[in-house]
């Protein structure tokens, strides 16, 4: 993970929820590159609620996604559904796993013996400890490089999507050594929250951010209403810098 | 499913947590047949919230379980956590998908694929649309045979394990033609709470009852606190019936 | 409150959410007894969420309670919202302390010192330890009449009104002498699940019911879609004695 | 309120749970204003879950509160439980509603029509609507001033006391003029969280804080575990203000 990323800086991961056209995510990987981010995210396998819903562009998705690497030179990370894709993943440099999948334990074991890094989200009802052990079946196959995510959990705030709870992230520092960041897109899906809530994170101690980004929110086959422009995300990656100053983190 | 069980029959499901060895579960198998149970449960494949508790005796497992059908005549019903273990499965009589896995949409897929039937327990935190969802993606395959499962969802309250939801049993039964079976014994974590909230399952109108039985409870090597002894079984079998006649059900 | 109701049967309560005029609180009154009702219900002081919306005929429908007492013989219950309405519970049998004001201490401790049986509904977020310590505050006034009622609990769920957590019944029968009924009404928030929640209450061991009836539901000025008719409530009452004589209860 | 408090700024209301002694108080008072706080808090009626708890120092406790305030200079802010105690809140400058009184209707409304500034706690499973439309009711007594403050919500978490639900202040930001402040004492439950929430809270958007200081926490009658002291409460007000700074807020 050390050659992804350096420690001892705050990880700005950015991209759109799924990978739509190379045009749509080599553009964003160059905008967000520019913006400051050190990763680029993005969909390929989509767990949708529904069987009906789009479920991404897959093994395409992969494939554009790394032309958005070699275009950016950006590291990418996307989101594995099932132990059958693994194959297609091994030029991908962090997995993901969904948090309707962080109790998945054979998905976990199985993306543990990669040896590659694993960015695990937390269950939408997943207690600390739970979300802990989850990566405890990444970490017992011998691979260290876990990052953890906060993204919200479920409660009965109908107001947006998910409740984000930052408390776990000054909780986390003092239980685990693996870096710990946050997802305010998911967190609360709504694209006007994204920035305070960013911002909150970062001053919380987070270690990073997974924020989604999109070139044309409007027209984002998913997510688009919890997406942020590149000009945001570059207004708001500076102003994370000075808040984790100002909070006397760095 | 019609040769398993004739669907207007109320469904008991009995047996343990987990299957230990020929002796627990082929007694087991044979205590609850004798109570009236129609299906005998028991867990092969355990997935455990730590990697270091136990995992179940997995193929082993199956073996046993296998054993114990041919013993007491009972079909049986039992947990897959993972598409590689599909083939292991090949004489089980329903395949269960646990809450953890309730959006493990590839898992959902293959065992759709296999048209044998399929008891798909709600997640922790599903919502009911979630829920009806999941299973869309086991009858998308064309595969009829889901039975829904009620398990209890996470809520604030912590003295029981979780808050099971009974409302939902009337409320699907306006929204699906599909099965619907109550476990109270996840549903409360407690034994003493299994006969009165099985019996109030019965009466808001379930289609079936999956509870967990151990000759020993104390012994269990897993949730024996949630355990009722098969003579126990035995009595609240014979209430379940009388309750469902008086609340004019049958 | 022995003389108000007979301890070993069960307590059925049941009448609108709001008291509207004396033609609609006498006839239900009258329908409700003919059902076999013990108590009449109807909302005199509405604790309503927007200071907008119908607050509740207040005085005069505390009078028009009484005269539905007067003539249907039943004993009454309603609700009151603060201190300062005491003088005008003069005459009522039942005091009610609904959700919002389970931990309004003040106000449970005044109507603990009026020494009248207290009808104490369970909080939307409270756990079992407040609910009984709510209690407790009008016990410890040296008034041992209270009457717990579970009336659902707010969860993620958002396909029902709250979510009625019936293991709070099996529960509380094991820590308290006190009666533990539910209002399923409430709880559901949806007149066709009031039926099937009810007949599992009283499978699970509640001790009695309060159930919202309206002769026209369609027109009632608070809560019509939670309300049955009084045919509806007559046949529930009929089943609830013949659940729990199967159920063991009786 | 405009006397109290320029609303232009940050407001910091700071103090133990509750008045213990002129000694504790006075001494408190001063330590937090020489740290930068512009307001004191401190209980007199507490409102607790046990009848057999500390109730707090009543009467006498406003009474030391007042000695504070003469002392420090500083306005002072203490929590109404029930309408019989207003006379006794004459002197006091901010009357507080607390979380299990966010609907307690009767007593909104007096306080309401007293024109004194009112802060107003969130309940524990209030929703946006709910808390406004309770604002609302003091609102509709003609007083416009009033403070909202989050303070957490209940919810499946069991890791901190409550779970600080920090984006609503971005989204009560888009819906109302009120002022909105976060607790991140009774938000956490930890005084060592207390810290890298306060900031998360001012990073979003907050307009104020109130946090609980003790000058012995260990010592504390009320919630010591969630204290944070003199010297650290310093440190955080100044991190406080870098921190809006760096986030664009002022």
């Amino acid at each position: 993970m050390d050659t992804l990323w350096d420690k001892k800086e705050f990880l700005m991961i950015a991209g759109p929820c799924s990978v739509e056209s190379e045009e749509q995510i080599v553009g964003i990987a160059r905008a967000v590159k520019a913006a400051g981010a050190h990763m680029l995210r993005g969909g390929a396998f989509k767990p949708r609620t529904s069987p009906y819903d789009f479920q991404g562009l897959k093994e395409e998705g992969i494939r554009l996604l790394l032309e958005a690497k070699r275009e950016s030179g950006l590291p990418v990370v996307t989101e594995i559904t099932g132990v059958r894709e693994l194959d297609l993943f091994e030029d991908v440099d962090v997995i993901q796993i969904g948090s309707r999948n962080m109790q998945n334990y054979e998905l976990l074991k199985e993306v543990g013996r990669t040896g590659k890094p694993v960015l695990l989200k937390r269950g939408m009802a997943a207690t600390l400890r739970e979300f802990l052990l989850s990566a405890e079946y990444i970490l017992a196959e011998g691979n260290p490089h876990v990052i953890l995510c906060e993204r919200g959990i479920r409660t009965f705030d109908d107001y947006t999507r998910n409740t984000l709870d930052l408390a776990v992230i000054p909780l986390l520092r003092g239980m685990t050594d693996l870096p710990v960041i946050a997802d305010p897109s998911h967190g609360t899906g709504i694209a006007s929250l994204v920035p305070p809530m960013a911002l909150a994170a970062a001053a919380a101690g987070a270690d990073g951010l997974m924020i989604e980004v999109h070139n044309h929110p409007e027209q984002a086959l998913t997510d688009g209403e919890q997406a942020v422009t590149p000009e945001e995300y570059a207004a708001l990656a500076q102003k994370v810098q000075a808040v984790r100053k100002a909070a006397g983190i760095i």
